[in-house]
């Protein structure tokens, strides 16, 4: 089984982001929020039917870890009501995909996220969504500020209520920023990669991996800029007395694979471990050509791994899939229900 | 001759530091500063016989293109004014530097920049470390909040007037950020690599070029996480109908190669054009141990380059010496005229 460990709804209905659209202006007249869409079962699988599952298809990959688009989720806008109100609707709809298509898609939720507000306000609706709906994991945004970067460090104790309640269920995060609403910074070619980079060495800088062991974390985007400064890194943690990476953050650190072209792809796997590195494209995502030098996609990410002449069936079985299955702690046993459903 | 783009005087003498701690503190006591330290020409001559000049004999490089530590310009502390009497004595320092070992080094400035404050107030730091110094570009910061990011993206108008006298003077910038007083950023860690990739970006998304064919800019740190993601670039570039960035980007946007260590060093090589990638080490600089993995110093990036295997003596002339004299369009007179001085 080939498992994509990052994909976003990027295809939902106009419906969704027409209310998305309509919640803001009424927060900022002062009103509330207007009555939720109708979007109906035959909307959504169309949506995916031309979108993400033809890719899958294209690309024989099985199975998405799907969660709302990431820009989407603009933690920066209203406030932590609103940001509640639109997380709740987004996961709801990833819930919707999951059980229309259950042998494609398992879900990861949103958090309702919003700057200056303590992260363990999100408890209530990460565990909505892993006990409800049977999601694997959280999309976390190291910076609820979009571009600038207010509130305190992943390694804060700021953090640490809502780590617990991730550590109990069982459920990684994936560091992912949304948009930026600082001019400074595109959000997919700065924002995402500096917020990668961000929380790479604020996890370095930190002991939190002592205070929380089997606490799990994917950076997307093939790490950021890390594994093309990994000896910057792994020199920085030297300077400062601090065990070697490999024992200081990679049993609690993954890397994604969406780096789209082959010799990045070859980087990281030439620089971090198999066992740290989960199979992604981002599909259907920010990058959407086809590469006249290839004449693939971009983000035909399979072909790159593929194509890395020193990895074996071994090596890519865990890139695959079996650590997904490792990193995501209830993903093999909801693959397992889903399975048992079939898609409807 | 091999030229190293990228060092800073990171070994100034103390009294140059504490200087500017007392400078700080009359500032926030409402005092004027205090008067200029007394260093001598001994003390500067110990601090680059023991530091860097030793580090260009062990490793068999010429001539360091220096500035002042670029950590240590902290634009976001104090008002213009403090910034400006800061620049000048950095400037300054720079300066004795060169005429001391005028085979050695040659200056490049660092601006009194200030958040908030127009670029156009650098201009005339600017012309008077040209003019009168020799030197032969400056380093631009992206970001004089030091981490939040408040000031206009480096291709807006703002900045303008700084590029029209960089033009005028035929100078490059490197865009380098400094230190971070934004607690989510480790400065050399996380600070400098997204300021790099954050301008690259910026630059991608502008028509700056257009307006000014001849503005070049270094993009230290092998190009933050730019050559790692260039499909990324390459695709985004593509979606926004762009030219190819060889033509949008290239004329004008040069790495150095501050990557430490061999896989880095040969991604940069196998994706960026030779006659963009300047040797570089950032020595004395972020990273000062001993890799173990290679028995070298992680910052020793000349054996990184001449380890590539692809790459031929043509190659390593332009990535050594050619490419700077080029991309520095004052340089080659200046050598010149500091050659026929010779060290003191």
């Amino acid at each position: 089984m080939i498992i994509d460990c990052h994909g976003h709804y990027t295809t939902a209905p106009p419906e969704h982001d027409d209310w998305r659209t309509a919640q803001i202006a009424a927060f900022e007249s002062g009103q509330a929020p207007p009555a939720p869409p109708a979007i109906s079962d035959d909307q959504i699988r169309e949506s995916v039917l031309t979108g993400q599952i033809k890719v899958q298809q294209e690309r024989r990959t099985d199975l998405t870890i799907f969660s709302p688009r990431a820009s989407g989720m603009a933690h920066h806008i209203g406030d932590a009501a609103v940001s509640a109100r639109w997380s709740t609707m987004c996961n709801t709809l990833i819930h919707r995909v999951c059980t229309l298509f259950p042998r494609n898609f398992v879900g990861v939720c949103q958090l309702p996220q919003s700057p200056g507000v303590a992260p363990a306000n999100c408890i209530p609706e990460l565990e909505r969504c892993v006990l409800e709906y049977g999601f694997v994991g959280c999309n976390l945004n190291p910076d609820p500020s979009g571009g600038y970067w207010t509130d305190p460090p992943l390694t804060d104790r700021w953090w640490y209520p809502l780590y617990e309640k991730m550590v109990e269920l069982d459920v990684p995060a994936m560091v992912h920023v949304s948009s930026s609403c600082n001019p400074n910074f595109h959000a997919t070619g700065a924002h995402y990669i500096n917020g990668d980079t961000t929380a790479f060495m604020q996890f370095l800088t930190s002991n939190l991996f002592h205070d929380f062991p089997t606490l799990k974390f994917i950076i997307p985007h093939g790490g950021g800029a890390v594994p093309y400064h990994w000896g910057r890194y792994r020199g920085l943690a030297q300077d400062m007395k601090l065990p070697l990476l490999t024992e200081h953050l990679l049993q609690n650190v993954f890397f994604d694979t969406c780096v789209y072209h082959q010799a990045g792809t070859e980087l990281l796997a030439k620089v971090i471990p198999v066992k740290n590195i989960l199979f992604a494209s981002e599909v259907i995502g920010a990058v959407r050509g086809i590469d006249p030098e290839s004449g693939h996609h971009y983000d035909d990410t399979r072909r790159y791994i593929d194509a890395v002449p020193w990895l074996n069936d071994f090596d890519r079985q865990d890139i695959y899939e079996d650590n997904a299955r490792r990193v995501y702690g209830r993903l093999s046993a909801q693959i397992s229900r889903q399975f048992s459903v079939g898609n409807r």
